[in-house]
């Protein structure tokens, strides 16, 4: 259960991956929670009288804003998820190397990760309430951490990443001269189980590849837990820090 | 004069801009060095019998095969600058805020600072000598570290130079498993008295504004003293680590 307050709206952006969906739900049982916005580009498979669906392409722009003017008069929100990503699908793969690099794929891969959410901020945040904390979440993950690569590969997944790291380092610090409650942060969900780890899940260690709901429960606890200092950071399912 | 040994072959791509033609002149007065290769969309207005201009647009794939395929045979390289950048021009300028942003300022400093650059590596990379020391390297800027961001704004910008510093760590890795004697590395020329920071110099302190000039003499002296211990990281002009 979420504890910002009573009657607590949120909205999720990719609510039908695998993530999104579980968030969804979480948001759905919490009896802190009145509503719950679900964006996606597909159709949700899930009724409540909490949810409505809307749908939207994260990629454009014009869709993003009037997803945000269909729901503006009923905010302001207290929390809004980016749960998009793209690694493999849309005729990408992540590139094992270099020679498997090109314009259209690289392309591909920071229109859904990097310019959707910061694109899906600049038409969002202005939602966000502010007469309580309040928290801007988006899906990063560890393999877009440029200290921590080791195996390298992954050229445009892990560039598009810590690209949006910086513009969740850069949001926190416009929002935060502003507005002392916000707080905006990068989420790593751990290796999910999910259509887009599938391919990848045979390098997991055992205990190590979460369900959706595991996870979202674990990224909503941290959610609940950071306060406005811990703005601008990327923060792991375990709620420890991870540096860029 | 750099000491990588006699006969020095280089490449500069991006050898129009400020620095980018700084470091052909220094490169052509350097004794060690026997041919560059001048890479850019326009033409070179500097003659020498040592320097040879390629046309090349670095948001365009078969136009860097095709200077690749061109220069191979009189390979290899011991040192390639990528010496592009786009901070302002071709209808953007650097966001204040984030009302600023939009998909497609996004695509073009993107397409400049991080595709460009990686798509150079794929095509010259293999192009870099193996038997001694070689050095491929890329202007990126400290603005684009996470971890150094205090001031915010300028989001295309700072996220497509983190994305490029991703890049350059994930090169390193790739290059550094098959080849120990390259060192791959993203460098910051400083602020430099160049079109791309003529709109920004009044916030520079005193004498820390450079003639591009100083900052490829700086930056050469850099490239002289790596190691291969030093691939994947960003430097300073002054010699300096800039943490992610």
């Amino acid at each position: 259960m979420m504890s910002f307050g009573q009657d607590m709206k949120v909205i999720i952006i990719g609510a039908t991956g695998g993530i999104g969906q579980a968030f969804v739900k979480e948001f759905d049982s919490d009896p802190n929670v009145s509503q719950v916005y679900a964006l996606s580009r597909s159709k949700l498979d899930f009724n409540s009288p909490k949810v409505t669906h809307i749908a939207v392409d994260v990629t454009s722009e014009a869709s993003l804003q009037s997803a945000a003017n269909r729901i503006k008069d009923d905010g302001p929100f207290d929390i809004i998820i980016v749960a998009t990503g793209l690694l493999q699908g849309s005729g990408i793969s992540p590139e094992k190397s270099l020679s498997a690099l090109s314009f259209e794929n690289l392309e591909k891969s920071f229109a859904v990760n990097t310019y959707g959410p910061v694109i899906a901020a600049k038409h969002l945040l202005p939602l966000l309430r502010r007469d309580r904390k309040a928290v801007f979440a988006a899906l990063s993950a560890r393999v877009g951490s440029i200290s921590d690569n080791r195996l390298g590969g992954w050229y445009a997944y892990r560039a598009s990443k810590a690209a949006l790291n910086m513009m969740i380092k850069t949001l926190s610090i416009e929002y935060g001269r502003r507005f002392k409650s916000s707080v905006i942060i990068g989420l790593h969900p751990g290796t999910v189980d999910t259509g887009l780890s599938k391919p990848f899940q045979g390098n997991v260690p055992e205990g190590k590849l979460f369900t959706p709901e595991y996870s979202a429960r674990k990224l909503l606890k941290v959610i609940d837990q950071v306060s406005p200092d811990d703005s601008g950071k990327l923060w792991a399912w375990d709620g420890l820090e991870i540096p860029f």
